[in-house]
């Protein structure tokens, strides 16, 4: 897969929901950052075909090939994740 | 919600997959930490009810109710994220 190439895909089309560093800037989306690429390959593929369906994400995914969601995949996947849990 | 008692949900039931912390345990699963308490409910109720399906959370979704999904949800809303960017 192709980070820079996902970037540019995550830059056009993911960011105002996820994040170009894979935090969620409204609250139905999800976080990206750092997921499995299969997980994010999974769901993809699932929006794509409709088995998993939501408003804003059938549109999107429609339009992906299987090498985007490999290379955005691979973009959100490469981004590290720390977390700190509360007391 | 009660983050305390969605604690101790999250760890009988969720941390083998998703982690304690929300760092998922296997790459199938997502990364739970950090997100908002709205996302993680319309999912664990998509679960539920059947409109979202995933062979393992739709067993576990069908045993909670609605307060142990706020609770839950709370708990895993709760951990701090922070990202670092590929170069």
């Amino acid at each position: 897969a192709d980070i820079k190439a996902g970037r540019q895909i995550a830059s056009a089309q993911c960011r105002t929901c996820h994040g170009l560093d894979g935090i969620a800037q409204i609250p139905v989306a999800p976080h990206l950052a750092g997921e499995s690429e299969i997980y994010l390959q999974t769901q993809l593929k699932a929006f794509r075909s409709g088995k998993r369906t939501n408003e804003m994400m059938d549109v999107v995914a429609k339009n992906l090939t299987d090498d985007d969601i490999a290379n955005v995949a691979a973009w959100y996947s490469a981004i590290k994740i720390s977390v700190e849990m509360p007391e």
